[in-house]
């Protein structure tokens, strides 16, 4: 496989940590400049052995690349790319993380005229709680999808490259269209993260309830767990993605109204085959699954 | 503590054989007799020792016992009352363990006249994936909270007697109203199931999507994991519990139509706030709570 030269990470937290960490390990790569605006946490970079220089400045940071890695927060993505686009490599491939792929290819495609060739949109489908870089694993993405979402006019060379790149690191490479990413994202994890964040908002300090969270057991707290995700993230998420989630909230509000008819009538028998037949999917797709 | 000498447990299930297991090993009950309609499951409750004797019948299984427990499923507490009420001795003690609590009250209320003093209505927050005797656990009750819902004119040493049993077998226990519990638990605990069933339905074998669970991580596994539970179980507490879980449904809805509106404005900074909001309660109460 080509190695390569020179990789920038932008925002050197767990997922770009990560991905610099394994690539370093299976000696894919020469050389690693992280670039962020914290130096306390380039410092620690530095430190665990992560990257090899520190630059706080992006424009600074891709001088000489071959890969660029935009690992920052989804908002930032295309800001980010309308300010290192002047100073790219005339070869370099760009990639970056973002959980919502539309959006950024849009912004990016509005801020600087066109959505480049040597850019392929990703989304690396892992996350822990912990995040920064001092959380990097090298397993991280062992076994977890990578979704890539090229254009038509995307470089297949430079594709390829990221495709390499992410199944070297382990992790399983599915390609669609952005916006079948986008709906499948929206129905399988905005929708699930803002339905989490709306119960524990409803039930926070009720005024007629008082302090609930007190009787909850084990289901409620894997039920929100992940309304413990970080509000910045989530934010950008919901304001860029808010299409495709609008959406699917519609979807399920209409679900919702069925069920709160079903609860009105009293109807058992439509209750238990809604519940049984969500039970035998789930088990069968998530539960019993081997990926 | 005044030790029991024999206890019915009818319905030999995870909760009914967990609390004779435990009550046993502590020497506080002398016999017991296991009641159900599924005979190789009482013979495996004999074969581990979990009961004495086994019986079909619940009109012969209550005969001389001074407690019972009516471990059954929740439509099924109040016929079985109103079954076994002629056969009780004159002190029995009689508890259930059913997740709805007015309904059980007022349909044993209606059966034979009037909710019988000796009866505490009870419900324990337990519960695993696994059920059935074989599951059962001398530990499954261990800092896990037991809610009382007495009546005014509940016999006081019955309600003391059953607390001190549960409380024995290690469970926190904490009395409240009947319809406050309906309501507490059908906001926290009902509404949360059928959130989770409803977003499984939605996205079974979408004709739009297709597949998506095969897109989805450990954050979709944990939101819909009480979506794998019993269907039998769940359209029992949606229909005898309809009235509470309504009302709480019809505030989610609401919540989520504030949710729409500002994914339809764009409202970043409000979503923010949500968002954080939740988190910071969630953190407080759920993550980092001691018990």
């Amino acid at each position: 496989m080509h190695q390569i030269q020179r990789l920038t990470v932008i925002g050197v937290g767990l997922i770009g940590g990560s991905f610099a960490l394994k690539l370093r390990e299976l000696g894919l790569v020469q050389d690693v400049v992280g670039c962020g605006r914290n130096t306390d946490n380039l410092d620690k970079a530095l430190e665990l052995g992560v990257i090899d220089h520190a630059v706080t400045d992006p424009t600074v940071a891709v001088a000489g690349a071959d890969l660029v890695l935009l690992a920052v927060p989804l908002g930032s993505i295309a800001p980010i790319y309308q300010q290192i686009q002047p100073f790219l490599a005339p070869n370099a491939v760009i990639t970056d993380v973002g959980s919502a792929k539309a959006s950024v290819i849009n912004e990016i495609a509005d801020l600087i005229g066109e959505c480049p060739t040597q850019f392929v949109p990703g989304h690396p489908i892992a996350g822990r709680e912990q995040s920064g870089v001092a959380a990097a694993d090298n397993e991280l993405f062992k076994a977890h999808r990578v979704i890539l979402t090229p254009l038509e006019h995307t470089c297949p060379e430079a594709l390829a490259r990221v495709k390499a790149l992410w199944q070297a690191v382990g992790a399983q490479v599915s390609e669609m269209t952005a916006c079948y990413h986008d709906e499948v994202f929206a129905a399988t994890s905005h929708l699930p993260h803002l339905l989490a964040f709306a119960l524990v908002d409803m039930l926070n300090e009720h005024p007629e309830l008082g302090n609930v969270f007190q009787y909850t057991a084990g289901g409620f707290r894997d039920f929100t767990r992940i309304a413990s995700s970080d509000a910045d993230m989530w934010r950008d998420i919901a304001v860029q993605n808010h299409h495709a989630i609008i959406k699917w909230l519609e979807a399920y509000q209409a679900e919702l109204a069925k069920l709160a008819q079903l609860l009105t009538t009293q109807n058992g028998d439509e209750l238990h085959q809604l519940f049984s037949a969500a039970k035998a999917a789930r088990d069968k797709h998530i539960v019993n699954r081997t990926a």
